[in-house]
């Protein structure tokens, strides 16, 4: 079977770089692209750092750089979670060229999206920016995606806020747009993604399998906050996996909608599950559940590939197990 | 022990009744007044069914009519739920003298709470309107409660919108003073109340038993949309058993505010259970759990004790079970 | 001509303190009764300050206590303008009796405009807090309203905040339910207030005619700020003297609603003049110009016949140019 | 002395039309390029409009392309004004050459910043889309940007809506981008350009000077409805016409904000000319009179000039009287 055209837009930190190294691996999809955007920290040091896990795996892609700001609230990093530099304050080498092409993000998303004749897929795993500019500036682009996997908002509560998870606290109006694009979204939340972890000892038998790209991914995954609390929140790699094996997940149709006037409550992923309204209109796939060992084994299978590691069940279970060689 | 003293402010419907059915019953509280409130139905129709379930006890008790309207938004009625008489349509006698106290019923629950010393506790079922008023009129009433119950809001999702549930969308700023009042509060919003749940066949087992009371509550919840759907929702029964039986029930205290402004948030009830900002100040209780089967056994057991019914607990067995006699 | 019947609703600082001398003077009005609300300082303070106007001209008047805090957002005083006493410092003995009535100031008002029979007038002269609580627990009051005349809003800019004037501003909420109550509005905003001033030298002039109220008066306005850069605002009296002479004013029709959820624009009165909406429904009448002279002149001569002292032409003109006898 | 640089960002209907004319031809200015942006009509349609305007006065300059849609509301044309094809309906021959540069609006008025040496002036006459953007993508712009200098907003009330003007109510969160960016703002708002008026005589008068552009022009300026009412206002040549002779205009210096967060108030330009607040910020010249007697004879003999007549002081007379010859 032809592997699936995939889009990749990142603010790369340290789960986005996992994000990345699994897209790379999946054999069911074709990664055509990569982009930037500022999120956790700014735009500049997120294309740097998406260079930086290409040049971890070896491997070249078109990475174009994206908005430096959102839409229409003011940008703020989040150093709180991926360290100043976006990876956790472990330093990567660039490759040897690092200028950004003269084509903006959202210029090579919709070109690219046109090339492949509708059947594009963006995933995005930052603020939707570059996703929403795309869509302002070209009205067409709506038939030209297949469909948008975010990693993004919440059925129920937020991280940022109480009410609102990062990346669509971030870009409100950015997420509204996408939302509300026509285009299928499939929202990776807090619901699912808070689901979808490892656990430090998991990691450390990852990194002990051996291999570059597994020991330099535990290493940034060793720096986050929820590493130390004992369960790595792996969001970013939610809709990749999505994109490949939607076997591994569940979720509901549901309208779902973005706050951006609220007092208390910008960047509410409104969703209707259950709600007296019951809005015909279902605008989104809301993955609320995953087969969290499923999840985890694969991850770590594709982790292993990009070194070149072969895995077999019981080498899996052993990790999986969190157990040492 | 001396029973704790309670007042109840209703929107006498369907499930309020049930409510002021169990306050009268468990010996652990006193019933120190009543007050209605538009919301179900207009004020007018809560204040006399308010009377109707009072006379359907055989007892007399103080009961205080309240707003007709929501502070700052329009009043709609919710005829979907408890029809338009709010009693699903059943017609339940008045008792002989129907006129209201002079006295509103802001007024009435300031004064017994001066009165109380400072012990007593409001219980709502209804939006927070008489609450706010008494709040609002009176800077020194927080000193005089004890705390507030209220069946209102939601940590996660709503029943009126996605993002609301129905006492709290019906009147935001209402709610919004109650939760920022200084008194303790104790949400009983859709996290628990659609957990406190019987069975139809449960109710027709309870009715089995005779008794007046069981008989014509039974009756009334027979005619919800839910009954239809196989499990009737008690919401109210929730503070008025949580007053009494707190054992019943787990929840965690937390900030809790409410949107007044966002475009499609109007009356979420934005809770900090688990975001990164985790606001010291933690001015409810939120309960998300509950006791099902002890819920349900003690709510068949108060309602038939008010027919002078005894119930052993092999009764009990049977009626949980959807048992007819 | 009978005299119209009024009820004055205040939030008794300096101003005010002018209009319920005009109101009382007036011989085309008929003042039914006082009330007061929380606004420019305290409710208990202008409670209190309304009883020490009434008793400076030796009149007894039914005052009533109204509403301490706003519907829906934090009470917060403007001592800058009024002084912490609401009366620029100034002392002004009570009367005997200063205890406030049972009756909440809007029961009164509603039975007040029962009574009247459709034919009393509204004037308010703070936040409409009061006039809010009777339309809400009332909604059979506006067909006994004959309008409600407001000093409040405007149609262009704001004195509390660049958007917002302060009445509408301490409690937008109020006004909203107001401005949409179905009772024709008199909005008596900025647009004219401003335009409604005396002079230090007028006043000076005015208080060297003699008398107690006159005089006491002149030492409450001397307190104020806008005394001190030369012209003295009285916007409170604008709708009391509308109400007996319109013919000094001018106006225009037009559609008014007030924004309670802007980020910046909570309290504005929107005001449809010119744009291109042209809002059929036209629910206030807004004024916009007075004529100056005219009204200085009848104010003057209004206060000075509290003290018994009748004025001729001359005797105005001197006031009016500044002269002292 | 050397002309200063100005970029001009149109959606080009028939007032913006005669801003580019004016623009052409004050040979204060130097007129670097165009771009245009989704405003009164289309964005594909106002690019060809300032094509064809460009093409009327047979000159070339650089024009680009910007935004089809604003930044975070959606886009609705205004044909009420500007008829479906934006010129009135009257049909203006188009240049040779008609592709957009591949480079978008943004792009281009960033590095056209930077080539000069933060020499440019910025004058939008529509939504600010475009100037947000380069904003929003070029963090370093404003210290390339002499000032920006708007034809939008009011200090006062709204033609859009009673509270908003059309440019900013039309892309709000552009406008504050603007507003807030720290590069000084002209705001060339209702205040002023309703009182830059010529009528349908002087207008007449004009083309019967003869000349292609200023019968043309005068064609476009009668398909106007405030032609029928009897003064048209050219809204967009106000900003034009300041860049070159501020000694027209009179302005005050103030805090200005955009609210996008409203019920009602969607795009108001909050200013604070008078308000207690006295913000200390001034971010803006917000124009407030114009010698409108100069103003409309500049404008005539502008125009005139590109038809290459000179106009003398007793022709200008005449054209100001409504005079044909």
């Amino acid at each position: 079977m032809k592997p699936r055209c995939i889009w990749l837009d990142c603010d790369t930190g340290t789960d986005d770089a996992a994000a990345i190294l699994c897209a790379a691996a999946l054999p069911e999809l074709k990664l055509a692209g990569l982009s930037s955007v500022a999120g956790n920290v700014e735009g500049r040091k997120t294309y740097l750092n998406t260079l930086r896990i290409c040049r971890l795996m070896g491997r070249t892609y078109p990475v174009y750089a994206g908005a430096a700001q959102p839409l229409a609230v003011p940008y703020t990093p989040a150093y709180g979670f991926h360290g100043e530099n976006g990876l956790g304050g472990v330093e990567l080498p660039l490759p040897e060229h690092c200028d950004a092409p003269e084509l903006p993000a959202w210029e090579a998303i919709y070109r690219c999206a046109v090339a492949q004749g509708g059947e594009l897929e963006l995933i995005t795993t930052g603020p939707m920016t570059n996703a929403a500019m795309a869509l302002l500036l070209h009205p067409d682009l709506p038939q030209y995606l297949k469909r948008i996997l975010v990693m993004g908002g919440s059925a129920t509560g937020g991280n940022r806020t109480p009410a609102a998870e990062f990346n669509v606290y971030a870009d409100p109006h950015a997420a509204q747009t996408v939302f509300t694009s026509g285009v299928p979204v499939v929202m990776c939340g807090l619901d699912v993604t808070e689901q979808a972890t490892v656990t430090p000892a998991q990691l450390s038998a990852l990194a002990a399998c051996g291999g570059t790209v597994a020991q330099t991914l535990c290493r940034l995954l060793a720096t986050r906050p929820d590493h130390q609390r004992g369960a790595v929140m792996l969001h970013d790699v939610v809709p990749v996996l999505y994109a490949a094996r939607p076997g591994l997940f569940e979720g509901r149709k549901a309208w779902v909608r973005v706050e951006t006037k609220g007092a208390i409550t910008r960047g509410k992923t409104v969703t209707d599950l259950y709600s007296d309204k019951k809005y015909p209109e279902k605008n989104a796939l809301v993955l609320l559940g995953v087969d969290r060992s499923g999840f985890a084994r694969l991850f770590f299978r594709l982790i292993l590939s990009l070194d070149g590691i072969c895995t077999d069940e019981a080498c899996l279970d052993q990790i999986e197990r969190g157990a040492l060689t």
